[in-house]
């Protein structure tokens, strides 16, 4: 199909096309040649599709908010549905020229993710009765090859949909039409923490989010009833795992990344009006995450040993395949530490190479001279 | 004095002073023009002045090494000389057409330190027998408007020779002989801790770094016996105090500052062996350094109050006026606290107010949404 129906299913104007067109990154998944939006600046969804004359909608990115109290109020006038936010990778699933896809946050076909999801969630029936759903949820679970998180029930890898949105328009369905069709399809889903009038939500949520943190949670995603509207609010559990696992590759990661959490846990200690021993506590704990991360991460070159990101994934051995072909092309270098089968899956353990911070710890450690 | 006469002292060709002479600061002090080099990019040190047909040259930028055991043999192939490294404000004096000046790292003339310089020490005796000499030092003290810091014996503000160089090229004097010569003019010097074989000094340097942090002092100076090659080393105490200081501006300081710090805490904890106990208490204090210092600013600013830079001068009635209008002429707001006589003193406290914090923090404590 020629470009002219792409700017018409994205509802925006000829020349507003032609100005994205320049930014779209080609790509082929199987032969099928598409494009996406790998960029949030191009006024069209990051991640955003365009294939096979289809148009899969990026996943909006969720604003968040450092303290609840004032936050909710700013961004919500209604009542609000609060789900609980999960810690893996974001997938989107469409149905496009009959074939299921799995879409990565950038946009990209996973090829391993398209496999994976037919063995974890059956929809078909889904799909059949709804062709320009667009399936929006999180693959969690500690066998994972980007995010690994561990859940309680999920041994290796599990989808949980969080929400239903219309392909093409982005539109989402309302939170209580989305979880009823999830259920009736038998999709598993994110968890309904509560529903709640603007006013109860900050106080409402403080002992949920305790408890969420306790359990090493990630935090909840807030939405107005209608979808339209998302808000999100992270544990201190989840800033804390983020930095240990950004000092263990302290050159990989921004120091913004860092300097973020860091923030989230500065408000939240005073939002919660935590005593001097509590937020002491926090402070600890913070400290710890940072320093015995980098510690270890320090060892480990010093022994010579080499830093990076380490993921375990059991699927079928084309699957394997596949994933391990996807992120090789992306420029990645991979090291294979173990790989086995089990009852007719591979299952490989492989460390995803990360050059900056080797290099600079093992530079600093032969006594590299700093001018500052 | 023409600017040909400027290029052959500093040593550069004219095509070379020609390029540099565009990026020069231009500023006056008491109805004397001068120029200064305000930043490290231009063939010259940073902090370079041109006065009254003088050079005074800037200050060299002090490497630093992370690791002792392999940065000092890569810096150093001799003895070395280690003096402490005090924490205060870096200062220069030279005599310039028989005036006495002080300037600052920058290469401004600080009337605040150059009067205050002339009550603290007689430098008359030196500056007759040696007028092209440049007098290095730190002025320390927590009476101070630019670092304050404790020191034992040190009341008000005081200050300490490390150094001594010729204000025209910045030929530094070898260390026993500038040693010497401070002794003899009665000018008080830093501590010199101990003279070592390169193979010795990382080891020699343990203990003494150790009782230093005990201290809460900042670390060490190593300099070749000629002076000529400098290397420094911190102190734990001194990273989490200037952790603690950023944090409690988190918005003025800038990200790179707080990760260097974090940084030297990761490769001091490695290099020297530390049990998990030891680590995971060094881990402690940094993430209370980080966080209740945060906490305290952002309690602040949701308490109605302001964060910024507070300091105490004490100094004849002249003195602190001077002071208070040249840091309003840099632009600094200032709020004056308390201001009194003590025995003909003007004791007055200040704060510099800095914009960055104050909105950021009423900002997300307002409930700022976040896009990230």
């Amino acid at each position: 199909m020629d470009d002219t129906e792409y700017h018409r299913r994205l509802g925006i104007g000829e020349s507003a096309f032609d100005a994205l067109e320049e930014h779209l990154e080609h790509r082929t998944y199987e032969g099928r040649e598409y494009r996406h939006v790998p960029d949030y600046r191009y006024g069209v969804e990051r991640g955003t599709a365009l294939i096979g004359g289809e148009v899969v909608r990026g996943f909006p990115k969720i604003a968040r908010t450092l303290v609840l109290e004032t936050g909710v109020p700013n961004q919500f006038d209604d009542r609000i549905a609060v789900e609980e936010k999960l810690n893996g990778y974001n997938v989107r699933v469409a149905r496009v020229e009959g074939d299921q896809l799995a879409f990565t946050r950038s946009g990209m076909v996973c090829p391993f993710t398209t496999r994976m999801i037919e063995r974890l969630v059956d929809l078909e029936a889904l799909f059949d009765e709804h062709p320009e759903a667009m399936v929006c949820g999180e693959m969690i679970g500690p066998e994972n090859p980007y995010t690994a998180h561990d859940y309680p029930g999920v041994d290796s890898l599990a989808f949980r949909a969080f929400d239903w949105r219309d392909r093409r328009s982005g539109e989402p369905l309302d939170v209580e039409k989305r979880r009823e069709r999830y259920e009736r399809f038998g999709v598993s889903q994110t968890q309904l923490l509560g529903i709640y009038d603007v006013d109860e939500t900050a106080s409402e949520l403080r002992p949920t989010v305790e408890e969420l943190d306790a359990e090493g949670r990630e935090g909840v995603v807030m939405q107005s009833l209608d979808g339209s509207t998302q808000l999100k609010y992270t544990t201190s559990a989840s800033s804390r795992s983020d930095l240990a696992y950004a000092f263990s590759l302290p050159f990989d990661y921004g120091q913004e990344f860092m300097f973020r959490r860091l923030l989230r846990e500065g408000f939240q200690t005073v939002e919660w009006d935590e005593s001097d021993d509590v937020a002491r506590g926090r402070a600890r704990d913070l400290g710890e995450a940072i320093l015995l991360s980098m510690r270890d991460a320090i060892e480990t070159v010093d022994d010579g040993g080499a830093v990076g990101e380490r993921h375990t994934v059991r699927a079928g051995p084309e699957t394997v395949d596949v994933l391990l072909e996807h992120l090789r092309e992306q420029g990645l270098r991979l090291e294979i530490e173990d790989d086995r089968r089990e009852d007719g899956d591979r299952v490989v353990t492989f460390c995803k190479r990360v050059q900056s911070s080797n290099d600079r710890i093992r530079n600093y450690l032969e006594g590299y001279i700093v001018k500052e």
